[in-house]
């Protein structure tokens, strides 16, 4: 694979690449959930005042949980890295034998045998740092994560609001008596545009083809939003009578 | 570190265990949702009938997309790896001496050289997978997700809907006239014991202190549906008024 190759991939990405992920997930889930709160509400019969008031609650609140979730859960990941390395390095300090022993394992198992093998472990043993570096991929399976929390949690909550106040602009706007006709159909379409936007760009994180991005993401909300419609109206019906 | 220690840790965890995780993550979404929910409907003044038909609609649209979303996404990483597998494999078949100068490359970074780092290289390439295998991990930094899509999905659906039940169920005992009282004030110590439960379990997943876990899953839960209830509240001032 040639450099060009790897640096097109997911595996190098540029620095702002980096947090696409971020911003596509936070933005389906924005969609999705505001989706569902309106169409749950338009299935119960509620009136457009009741959507408005809900949607922006549970925009707002779900936003910030998702975002702090982002945050904590990378934040945990990015701690627990650092404390087995720290570990390790405690390790190579004062058991060296058993972790010398631990490479020599390693390399075994990649195939490595005989005086080479004791050649392998003396080069890798050798300096602090690469003897971690190899006990932390090879033996703990664990790599760095190079992503910053409060950037993956910020562009979650921006992400997350901006997409997700896409299913209620409809009603805003006609609650400042600039928009007229069945609001949850025009909602509906935007939304879709929503998702379809979304998915188009979840395909540079998956990097699975456009097509199947696109309708995996809508598919997603609109099963969604009839599920919470549904529910909203059969449980209005047993409820009111 | 002993192979002990080791076990016990999130690296090498029995089949149960591994979907601890999506139990929690799940688990937190699907109460922090449904207590958001509640807590704008109670903010706006909406009344018991309201509150649970949004609340499952919400518990189990969300829940839905969420599990779904899950399952998506572990895939695609899956994909993605075993794209990225074949094409090393077919460069180690049809570009075999460029993948071996990629090989020397990892190894003189590792701080091999000379003859010892020819016969590394030799040994390496001298078998396609365990060649492969260098790529994946050093080239590549990816590492294999042994995990199943499906079964996370559904411990994600599972956790999201028996934890998100929770804030719902004093309304929905006390539509059924089984409970007398301040429905509110139930619900959220209710909840406030769902976050400590799901917040100590979260922290054999990111390994930190016991206090930690519960402190920062119940305080986000409360923020959450503060800012719902608020939310809920202020606009239906504004609206109303």
């Amino acid at each position: 694979m040639s450099e060009n190759q790897i640096n097109s991939g997911t595996v190098c990405l540029t620095k702002y690449q980096a947090y696409l992920g971020e911003f596509v997930y936070g933005g389906i889930d924005g969609a999705v959930t505001t989706f569902a709160v309106v169409s749950g509400a338009v299935g119960a019969g509620l009136n457009n005042e009741v959507i408005i008031i809900l949607g922006f609650a549970n925009l707002l609140a779900d936003g910030f949980a998702m975002s702090i979730g982002a945050y904590l859960s990378s934040k945990s990941v990015k701690d627990n890295y650092n404390k087995h390395k720290l570990m390790e390095y405690w390790e190579v300090d004062n058991t060296p034998e058993s972790e010398r022993e631990e490479v020599k394992t390693i390399y075994r198992n990649k195939g490595f045998k005989g005086q080479l093998l004791e050649d392998v472990v003396d080069t890798i043993t050798a300096d602090r740092d690469r003897w971690v570096d190899v006990m932390m991929k090879d033996e703990l399976m664990m790599s760095e994560e190079k992503k910053s929390p409060v950037t993956m949690g910020v562009v979650t909550y921006v992400s997350f609001i901006l997409i997700g106040l896409i299913p209620l602009m409809i009603y805003v706007w006609d609650y400042m008596s600039y928009f007229a006709g069945n609001l949850f159909v025009w909602t509906s379409i935007f939304t879709s545009l929503a998702f379809i936007f979304i998915g188009f760009l979840k395909t540079y994180v998956t990097q699975t083809s456009k097509l199947k991005g696109i309708l995996e993401t809508l598919i997603l909300g609109i099963l969604a939003a009839t599920v919470s419609y549904f529910v909203g109206d059969i449980l209005e019906g047993i409820i009111s009578g």
